[in-house]
Order: C-alpha cells, then sequence, then structure tokens
C-alpha cells in the first residue's frame, strides 16, 4: 500500500455495472523523505512535515474519504476485494478497478533516524 | 488507474482471436503537480493547466475515445475484465491485454493546496 | 502494454518444461515525448522520431518478430496467455514469464498536439 | 521482493474484517549503490552502509518486526499468502493488502563487485 | 522479464514451510543503454559492457546461480510457478515470494544501433 492525500474528485463516464455509482478520488503519494525523525512520538502526515508528489493516482472509495484525508490505497486483487467486498460476499471481485482507498490513515508513529 | 489523454492510435498484426478487432490508444498520463487550487470547483484536465509527461501507455478501448479524450486507465485483471464485459459475460477475461480505458473523464473537482 | 523495439536476443539456461524453447528478445520501451505532433498523418515509430529508452526489458515472443522490429509487449497473466494460446486453448497459461511480445506494431496516428 | 528498514507504524480506520488487527509498518527500501564491495564477506545491512532511499511502502506484518529492523517485503499474491497463512490454512488470501513483510533479514553477504 | 546480476545472497528469519530453505538472491539489473553496438556478434553481459544499475531486487533461486551470473528474473505469479515447478507438480504456487531466477543466462546477441 502507500500513503497518500486526497486531494480532488473524478466524474466519469462508465458503462460496467460493478463500476457504475463507484466514488473516485484523486490521491497524491507521499515520500517517506519529507518525515522528520521523531522520538518515537505521534504526527499525522500533516503535522509531520509531509509532502505529497506530483504522482497521481486514480482510485475508488468505499471509506467516505474526502479532500485533505491522508487514507493507504491498495493495487490490483486487494483493490477489487475492497470493493467487492463492501457490495456483497457473494459477488466476485471482478470490478474494472485497480485501486482504491482500504484505510483512514489516523496517526503515524516515526522511528528516530 | 491512471488519468491521462489519448494522443494516437496504433494499427497492428495479432493472432489471437480474443484481441483481433481490439482498438488499441496511445495515452499519455497527466502529473498532479501540473493542477492549479482551485476553490473546489469544477475543471476539466484541460482548463486546469494539466500537461501530460512524457511516458507513454498502449492501451485497448471499447468506450470509443479518441485523440484528446481524458480517459482512466486501469492495468492487469481489471483490463481485461473490462475488455471482456463488452465480450459477453460468459467469456473468461483471457485476453492478451494489460491495460484498457475503463472511463472517459467528464469533470474534476480539485481541492484547495 | 507498451510500445517498444526489438534490439537483441537472449540465450538461457531454463529448467521448466514450459519455457524450453521460448524464443527470448530484449526490448527497448519507447517514450512518447519523442513523437512529433503530425496531422492526423500516418508514421511509423522510427519515421516519427521516436527514440528509445535506456530501460530494458525480456519478454517472450511467439511472433517471430526480430531486431528492428516494434512491438506491443504485455506483462503478467497477459503474457502467460498469449504464450499458452500458441501452445494449446487446454494448457493454464503457468509457463514462468511475466512479459511476451503480443503484437507486431504496423502503424502509428498521432494527434497533433 | 525488496530489501528495507522499518521506519514507523500507522494506526488506520479500516471495515474488512480480514484487515482489522493487521500491523501496517512505514519501511523504506535500501538501494544497491549503497553497498560497499567485500570480500565475500558478512555483513548486516546497516554496517554494510546501506541508506534507505525517500520511497515509502505501507506493508502488514505478522513477524513481529520494529523499527529498525532490516525486512524483505513481497507484493501482491505473496503479501496476501503471507497474511492469510497466519490466519489459518482455510482461508482465502483476500485481505484487502497488497504488501506485506515476509521475512526478517539477519545477514547479507555480497559478492566483490 | 529483467536482466541482472547476481551480486548477493540473503539470509532471513522465515515463518512460513513453503519459503523455508529457499536460496535469496540480491540482484541488480542492467540498462541497454550501457549496450554497445554490435554486428549481430554475441556478446555476455559482461564483455558488452553493461554496467548494473543501482535497483535492488531480492528473489528466489532454484537454479543454483550465484555470485557474478547473469539471470533472468520474473515478478509475480510466474516467480512462485517457477518455485512451485520444483517443489513438486501437485503444489499451488502459493509460496510468499513475488520474485525469482528463472533462467541463467548464456548469450546475448545484440542489433546494431
Amino acid at each position: 500500500m502507500f500513503l497518500g492525500r486526497v486531494t480532488g474528485s473524478v466524474w466519469s463516464t462508465v458503462k460496467w455495472p460493478a463500476a457504475k455509482g463507484l466514488k473516485l478520488l484523486l490521491v497524491r503519494p507521499y515520500q517517506l523523505g519529507d518525515l522528520p525523525a521523531t522520538v518515537a512520538g505521534a504526527a499525522t502526515p500533516e503535522t509531520a512535515g509531509m509532502k505529497p508528489l506530483d504522482d497521481l493516482v486514480v482510485c475508488a472509495d468505499l471509506l467516505d474519504a474526502g479532500p485533505g484525508d491522508d487514507v493507504l490505497v491498495a493495487f490490483g486483487h486487494a483493490a477489487r476485494v475492497a470493493v467487492a467486498e463492501a457490495l456483497g460476499p457473494g459477488q466476485k471481485p471482478d470490478a474494472p478497478i485497480d485501486a482504491a482507498v482500504v484505510a483512514i490513515v489516523d496517526r503515524l508513529e516515526l522511528a528516530k533516524r
């Protein structure tokens, strides 16, 4: 998974039923080099001084994340499992998506460097 | 998924029945750093000042996208699902492709930075 | 998929029956930034001025591609499907390879930039 | 797999039962260029002078790794297998995660360059 | 697959039976830009002047490769197939690894540039 910040939303025209109604977010990954050394203390990504990179990932979101939220994004089968589970346990994870929010970050704890 | 602009087409010689007749597009990914901060307003990628990168992806397209369109592209199993669904629900997603257009972008909404 | 040029061959010692006899090619990816704007005209990668990058992919080839050919290469399951289909429809795509030529490029058509 | 150093922990809000309770770590990959040539001797990553990159991966951990540990991280199905095996042999590897610690590094042995 | 040189070994603590006893190697990928043009002649990676990059991949090896050997490495399912086949045809390729040596390179043949 990668750690990123939600920075926008995408509205699009889709044709597959499994993908219709899926909320799509723009997420920018963080880079660890922006993290300050801390004394095993607690810091959210923002207070830790992390700056998002220029990379851009579009991912499905069923966790009600919004702009400014820090999230964990998974790719591939893991993303389809995340989307399928919310649609019902009997459905196969076959949505035509390859990235999804799998968690909303509450807190980071960093080791000294 | 990534957000990109359709910038051309590819004609090629294929031998697998599942891939014959598939329209293949050249797509250039966008980079988020090109996006201006907006007041939670609506902006298409173009009006938002996004510039495509030099990277290049060839993907199958069943959504009738064309040059200048902004699209979402998925990789791997998601791409084969997208292609298979259009060919009939009983077919296994086994086309020898690993990228496909899964949506045509109508609108982006960006958070303030 | 990515667009690349065949630039060499690899001879190697393998132990898996499914991989023995597979032709292995060295392929260099192209970068879209090298493409000139054209008036919706037709151009092969070479006449369009594309230059290959330094990256290097080794892929299986069942399409009889050779040095100087421009090809489309797919990764993962798509590559194994491409190899398996040529070996017979009943075989599972379980060759220990993760990249294969899936098409030989005949022509590119580029949009104006 | 890649070789990286554990540099922190992530606490997050998840909704999938399979992911609840999973410990999530921040891991920084090493780059081989930082390794000194050694005379086929033994060296841990630290004594070998390796410096972690700025990249950042969030991965599940069932091996009780902690800050400062050097670990091997695998992606995709391999990561879900690693997590599933610890949960019981009958469970399908369908946790919505795409990266996990698969080994804790005891020792590296480097060839002369 | 990618072409790389074996540059070291990793000893680690693992807990999954399928991964215990697997030899783990450090492999550095080659970059094609280091290859000289040759007259369709034969050249090993070393005599061709290839220099490995700084990237670093840890992969399982069942082909008895050692430091200085040039190998082909595959990722994902292909790597698990490579490892499983050596363990017996009835076993599912579910080792918690995502990279493996799939061939030892004997010879490269490069096209003129």
